[in-house]
């Protein structure tokens, strides 16, 4: 029913011919990475995602048991993983000296995007190894490397990032686990974390947990936390004190283990320095926002193709303008304006929000491997302030268009077997996870933009700006015209936005989320004006895949029209002030 | 943890206060229903729902099972119906002649909103049997409402509404159950019907289903279909050939029946006139969608309910302008603007929705008992405008105040134990049955507004033109001077929109979703700005309840400034036109 088909050629438009995948890979010292060899790792991928995996969506949906201390996952899961590992595919963007491939990370990136959207839950136990792996990589001794991040990189073992607590999330300054010093030099570990996504499972027989936890005497709040590596299993393979208590009851990802995990009197060592572990942990967590962001693309992905099947097939109604199929018993609801409206919203999310992801992917890749310094700078300061925005906008969008999923289906979008609902469920934790939408926000607004007076969001209205300019002539008009007054009013009403800040702190909180849904709109615009730009251009030179680059340019104009005016009400609101907001005490909001 | 409060006093400001229940009900020859009588319905009604069905809510979620042919509803559920039943609760809308209590109809909606927002699943049952017996009460013959009324308006049967089949929903026009004449005068029913809602339960015996199908001989299409009664038992307390073949595995409502029912050979009776069915159902239908827009009340007030508690008691970061509760380890998140932000849509929802609905109420029980033909034409035209706006808008603002509900929380919010996430599944059904927002938006915009040319439309314009000129002056101008700037362009618009369809059909269905939520977020403005009128004139009076009419102003404000904005960009994306979202091909939405 529901059989995801891993969309190669748009990955490939927006790699090869949006953002010159050739030139960009050369550039960074990556030659190896020609167009074929991508290619032909998108293929293999393909392939995997598609016949490993996707068949395993709704079925994993029947979750993961613990069962006698022990967690089982859903039928087909460890299997998939073993091929997986088989493939090598756990190595491929690490570095050759642990036993990595060395692409570059763009390339796992298009690969963990068609395993995710096939099965998200069962993409987030290699994706939660990826980030404990970029941690150990930076910040890991040779020793600790080559015990733990090897194992990580064959996928032998897998890993997980230990940060919640029954009563912290957001606020990781409350956390309580203690980190006491033992006489070998490492650590006896005490405490419980939560929402431990692939906290535990049957993949493989131990699993490298990163944590985070308090010395003794340990400043407190947020420069009091240090991070620490935990192997559930010692090094003679005995058990290290780390058990899951319980898995929790979701509304989704069930094939995803979340598990309560009790640390007793487990062995740990320091990963990095004393107190700078949340900072080490950000190392970590940008990687998982990236990641997380891809959720939002997986979820419109994996809905609008199941959308577009039924749209096509189910019959109701004849089209407002006469029979479309007069031999049918109606016609099919693909004609009705409103159902390709729809898919039209979800479509554009998709694709345009794989394009967002590429960029950013690309910037993760410059900043890794250029010998530029300015280049590395432009790309890292581009990176903190698109990241954000991408997880964000991009989670809450997904979620729209997974949303669009069940109502194209109408009452069948709401029956499990169709799947539609699943995906709603599944992407309903990526606006709270690695920082909610809120959180986000107050980065982007607060942190991000107003910290460094607006310099972040200059890095990018400049990149828009000189686009805009580069094509102010032409059909490409239609779209740079509306871009670039939009792109002049993101600064104006920002500036708007840090007078009223300067008055009352509380402007930026009030604001936050509305500017971020402006600021994602303006930013997923660029990347269709982009796209538009090179399909025309294709066009002119002529093609043979017009088909293509016409539904491109006309996705564009649907974006344009129908989606990107909601800026104007995200202006007003965040313009409104935030006096209504704050008007009640707490004890008046209810009677 | 979550523990439904019914919010009396709002319920009583909005009946009482705002729309004045006392002269309506006086008016339309209820005199019996004082307000000291209302407000002791709504203490019953409030100690039934908060002590017997809340405490069901989070259990229910269980589900139904089908067991041997025999559905068993979630434990408790029986239970709660037989003392719903003892306690007379069924009963107290209908006719006297038929053994009711002969209320009007806006009481009994007071108890269903509180029913249904403690526990919808369970408040299903007698909804559905609400629409049954207002059908056969509109339509049956006296044999037929002594044999089938009677029980209903008792409690002592349920019934259902059984419209959908497996290849069709939208466009009943396509179904295929066919109804053939027997001997004795009655029918032989014969189909398959899905979705149906209580179709199958263990509280009654017996079921009265009414059932849409077709006779020998029929047209084709919409025009061909009737209306039958098939009970469960026939009369002599046999089987009726009436089989639960399944249930449904369903996102939510878990703890509702979700019915696939055979008909085999099973007695029906004609209910109205031969292929006048579909005609008949919409009384029935009409009645449903303001139970179904309640639903989007229902899923507002009760995710702010849990929002509001856990607001006030979770502890995360500090306040932007410093810290409010310096003894804590961090301050409670109701210190944030944007958890606020979230709070007040959802009561600005709440208690919007519940004006509106409560307002049409009163406009039915104006149909319905009105002896004053111009009063009567009156209502019933404004009940046609208001009913798909009522029905589509407040649901889907219903879900997004639920989602909210889930991101307050943060990762709790997506932990079955919470209920919020179990608030969005329950109401995610809301957008798509009784007729998806699509379909009601077409019969807002197709149906209503322009098949009348615009005169639908006036109607409603003219209440809020009258209301904003009688309210031109002091400080309640802060509200009228805006809502009749919108009031003005929404008629500009629609003749905007009727100009383009003029050319072009489809301009109908491209602009009708959002031009719902236009006039939906207009709408709620009207009630907001009436309930502040309101409350400024108590205040003005001097009261002993300062701080509730204050509140509401409060929440007025945050609706006008942070909420009401959003009509520009549906504005801007209805008139942008529809070609953008019919230019592409069915087979170039993906390559």
């Amino acid at each position: 029913m529901l059989a995801y088909k891993a969309p190669l050629r748009d990955m490939q438009f927006v790699a090869h011919e949006l953002l010159k995948s050739e030139a960009h890979y050369e550039k960074i010292g990556a030659e190896d990475a020609s167009r074929d060899m991508v290619d032909a790792i998108l293929t293999e991928g393909a392939k995997f995602s598609e016949q490993v995996l996707a068949p395993l969506y709704i079925s994993g949906d029947d979750g993961c048991e613990l069962v006698d201390g022990k967690v089982i996952t859903p039928a087909g899961f460890k299997e998939a993983y073993a091929q997986y590992v088989d493939a090598g595919w756990p190595s491929i963007a690490s570095s050759v000296e642990h036993g990595g491939q060395g692409l570059p990370e763009s390339i796992a990136t298009y690969i963990s995007e068609m395993a995710s959207t096939a099965n998200w839950a069962w993409g987030m136990y290699p994706g939660l190894s990826h980030g404990a792996k970029h941690t150990i990589e930076a910040f890991g001794t040779d020793e600790q490397k080559s015990r733990f991040l090897e194992p990580l990189i064959t996928g032998e073992v897998t890993g997980t990032m230990c940060l919640t607590e029954p009563h912290c999330g957001s606020d990781l300054g409350l956390l309580k686990t203690r980190a006491d010093n033992k006489a070998d030099g490492a650590f006896s570990i005490n405490g419980t974390k939560i929402f431990i996504s692939a906290g535990d499972h049957d993949f493989t027989d131990n699993i490298i947990h990163v944590v985070l936890a308090r010395l003794p005497g340990a400043p407190e709040g947020t420069k009091g936390i240090s991070l620490f590596i935990v192997p559930k299993l010692k090094a003679d393979g005995s058990s290290n004190g780390v058990t899951c208590g319980a898995l929790e009851h979701k509304m989704g990802i069930h094939g995803n283990s979340t598990a309560v995990l009790n640390f007793d009197d487990a062995e740990g060592y320091l990963l990095g320095a004393e107190n700078e572990g949340l900072k080490a942990m950000f190392t970590f967590m940008n990687v998982a926002r990236l990641g997380t962001a891809m959720q939002g693309v997986a979820a419109a992905e994996l809905s609008f193709q199941g959308s577009l099947e039924y749209a096509k097939d189910r019959l109701a109604m004849r089209s407002l303008t006469g029979p479309k199929f007069p031999e049918k018993a109606a016609d099919p609801i693909i004609v009705h304006p409103d159902v390709r409206r729809m898919l039209m919203t979800q479509k554009a999310v998709a694709e345009g929000g794989r394009a967002m992801i590429y960029y950013c992917s690309f910037l993760v890749d410059t900043v890794a491997h250029s010998k530029d310094a300015d280049e590395v700078n432009h790309a890292t300061e581009l990176l903190g302030f698109l990241t954000p925005i991408a997880k964000a906008f991009l989670t809450e969008m997904g979620l729209e268009a997974a949303n669009h999923g069940i109502q194209i289906y109408g009452g069948h979008g709401f029956i499990k077997e169709w799947g539609m609902e699943q995906i709603v469920r599944d992407t309903r934790i990526a606006t709270l996870y690695e920082g909610t939408t809120g959180i986000q926000a107050l980065d982007l607004l607060g942190r991000k933009v107003m910290m460094t007076q607006g310099e972040s969001l200059k890095t990018f209205t400049k990149v828009i700006h000189k686009f805009c300019e580069a094509n102010a002539e032409g059909d490409i008009a239609e779209f740079t015209s509306v871009l670039s007054g939009l792109n002049k009013e993101w600064g104006a009403v920002t500036m708007e936005l840090a007078m009223k800040a300067s008055q009352n702190r509380e402007e930026v909180g009030g604001a936050s989320v509305d500017y971020l849904m402006y600021s994602g709109f303006i930013t997923l615009a660029y990347f269709w004006a982009d796209m538009a730009r090179e399909s025309m251009e294709k066009l002119a030179a002529g093609t043979d895949d017009a088909d293509f680059y016409k539904a491109k340019i006309a996705t564009a104009r649907f974006y344009f029209q129908r989606m990107l005016p909601r800026v104007a009400g995200h202006k007003a609101m965040m313009t409104n002030g935030v006096e209504s907001m704050m008007a009640l005490d707490a004890e008046h909001f209810a009677f």
